[in-house]
């Protein structure tokens, strides 16, 4: 990379690094409502003091979108996105440094929130800054999206997105996430999951009763059992009718991608304590899994005695959690809508079912889109290494706002690696991948100046 | 009955009544193991009082049994099962008066334990006092076993029988059950069902991993789920190998007695708020089932996130409470084994099985004993009523030491009522039930002493 950005870079780092611990010193705990609005005006001051034009934005649920606009000499424009709240802090007593004073150790900044996700909206803030501070003007135009419910579901982005077009206009979007995997390289994610949840309830009579009623009186949790066990066997092939359906076979490209993508299979194995993967899964059979198919998860099952000891009872209600991991083209209203029939086909129509909010859908930027290569060739520029370009995550989040709402290519680019301990104690970052995280940025933004699409 | 007998009877009520007081008073919680050694010696001292010559004998567990022997005119003997334990008292704060205060409100007496089954100790000591009143002399022995781990499901009542055969010979056993039914008829129960309780335990792996990973990480609720659905489907037809060999098909004529027994199905229907029983069970076959059918009941269901809302989680621990009630000739070891041949025939070989003690085998006296004959012509010449002589209970206890170990006849005598509310708040006896309940086994003693078999 050109040695002018590299100096302005270096220039601005300690800056940068005195910003990002202010940042994570502010507690933003959305499922908890702990300190959102003063974590809200801080990000828009972060980004008004880096030359933003910044607007707090109300939506349908408790806490504001902040919106940062700067022009630069062209009108092409990338966008990110990003979150100010973090994951409570439980269990606080698992921290070796409180979760709120952000603390350096060994080329580490350990805090919550400091990885997911506070570390990249200051990366890409002193990307802006360096690429200005080296060249006096920035060379295309960047906006950023911050919101504040990503940690519980992301639920009023969508309809915040589809209202605001126009303020989000861009040309390409770099996602949240964004990390190195244990060799260091890099690698550039274009997707992820959607997710259907909802919590099955099934009430079978007034009251508990003895057990010795069992010859006639309904039991929950055996109809609970049923309900769920007709949804998936042991082969793992789900039994909703139609559930398949709208599944996008991946392309030949994407396949190869997932063959390819780095998965270190005995060092997971060896840390769950099993001695194989689900269905002997191994090797490229195991990655396509991984990114390709979408499962049922049964999270949680809650019915009767659970106390040590015996007690001699039938149920009358039973829940359980389950979560559907859904793929494109997949729509969560869709399979809301077919669990429901399959219960009811199967004689559950007195099962309830209560969906957390509307889910998501799943998103994914295909592999040959000229920005995918833009964020991989600078990823080589400033790592030294081909990035992985993985099609997707098994994980979820709001990106399809992003690639279908807005139609935008979408990528990852950030300051993770595999220990960054995300929603766990001792979240950290490592320094060296802070820096690489904000030089890959720079070189993404001048690169976006002449590359077209 | 005897005008003789009869005003001995009345003459020793108050007495009684008082007895039955102090016994309520004194707490006797086996599962909590409160008031348990003030119990056994207040049993012992109302059995000498009576005349009975007295044993507190150690068991293998932590509370004694109370042996009582009073020699009669002959050596035929009548064994009483009855127990000094009692349940808790909880919900405390919905009882209408204490729980081990007793009270008499409006001709009933409210106490824990009154009815299950203090009462029914009075009821036969007042008995034995009146008959000797009455005639000077008792016509035939009787013997008392009065265990204090009947509520915690008498785990050391067989192993003690075995150990004390000649202590407990007799040619007849009342049980400590025994109640008239809402019109006021008697009942003569001559039979339990047994039971196996046990607890299912999945470890799937190290710990519980993001949903995101359930392509390929195993999940320990679905192995649960499979494991149980294949025990059993909405059919209620048992799925465990060899789990209906050992089933004795009932008699033509405890089918017979099992059509003629009194079942209130509108009110249960209704007080469970339920349209239908299970399969639509209805009249002689919903009978039928009740008493002769072994059934699998799902007991508690635990696993993974239960709370409200949300949480994205593939469990890796399940547990599940099962309980099968068993009927003759089944034994809760060898459906023990069985269920663990299932499993690991099913693919589930690393579920655990932890059995809670060793289940009760079931029990049942044939309907044409002439001791079941004896108890229900007593019961017509005290209550004016002809006894439905039910074959079996659909519930559990040790009887089996009696019927098989004993090899006794055993038929039920009592004080209760469908509003006993045994195991319940506001736990309570009518006290003409309880006046009834000395007259009947008065005449069953005097009519063992003429008839034989």
């Amino acid at each position: 990379m050109d040695p002018k950005l590299l100096s302005a870079i270096q220039r601005q780092n300690e800056q940068a690094i005195s910003d990002l611990k202010r940042f994570v010193a502010q507690p933003s705990i959305s499922a908890q409502g702990v300190g959102m609005t003063e974590a809200a005006q801080l990000t828009a001051d972060l980004l008004a003091s880096a030359g933003f034009e910044v607007q707090i934005l109300p939506t349908e649920g408790p806490y504001p979108v902040v919106i940062g606009t700067q022009r630069g000499a062209t009108d092409r424009t990338l966008l990110f996105y990003d979150h100010y709240d973090v994951q409570p802090p439980d269990p606080v007593d698992l921290w070796e440094t409180p979760p709120f004073q952000p603390t350096i150790r060994e080329g580490k900044l350990f805090g919550r929130g400091v990885s997911d996700n506070k570390a990249n909206i200051i990366s890409r803030l002193a990307a802006v800054r360096a690429l200005r501070d080296a060249y006096g003007t920035l060379p295309i135009s960047v906006k950023f999206i911050i919101e504040g419910e990503e940690e519980v579901g992301s639920p009023h982005l969508p309809s915040f997105v589809e209202c605001h077009r126009d303020l989000l206009a861009a040309d390409a979007c770099i996602w949240e996430s964004g990390a190195v995997d244990w060799d260091g390289a890099p690698q550039v994610v274009l997707g992820l999951k959607g997710i259907l949840y909802v919590t099955l309830r099934v009430s079978s009579m007034a009251r508990d009763a003895h057990s010795s009623t069992g010859t006639h009186l309904p039991n929950a949790a055996w109809r609970l059992i049923w309900a769920i066990a007709s949804m998936k066997g042991p082969d793992e092939r789900i039994q909703i009718d139609g559930f398949y359906d709208a599944v996008r076979q991946p392309t030949a490209a994407e396949i190869a991608a997932a063959d390819r993508m780095p998965y270190d299979e005995v060092r997971t194995r060896q840390s769950y304590r099993i001695e194989r993967f689900l269905l002997g899964l191994e090797g490229a059979e195991l990655r396509r899994r991984i990114l390709f198919e979408p499962v049922l998860n049964v999270c949680g099952l809650s019915a009767g005695y659970q106390g040590p000891g015996s007690k001699t009872v039938i149920p009358a209600e039973a829940t359980a959690k389950l979560d559907f991991r859904l793929v494109p083209d997949q729509r969560p209203d869709d399979i809301l809508k077919k669990l429901r029939a399959h219960l009811d086909q199967h004689g559950f129509g007195d099962i309830q079912i209560e969906a957390e909010n509307h889910g998501e859908n799943p998103a994914r930027t295909p592999l040959d889109h000229p920005f995918a290569r833009l964020v991989a060739d600078a990823a080589l520029e400033v790592y030294g290494r081909t990035a992985a370009i993985v099609p997707t995550m098994a994980g979820s989040g709001p990106m399809f706002s992003f690639t279908d709402t807005l139609g935008l290519p979408v990528a990852s680019a950030g300051a993770g690696y595999p220990d960054s301990r995300a929603h766990a104690p001792n979240e950290n970052i490592r320094l060296a991948d802070f820096e690489n995280a904000v030089k890959h940025v720079a070189v993404i933004i001048q690169k976006m100046a002449s590359d077209t699409w």
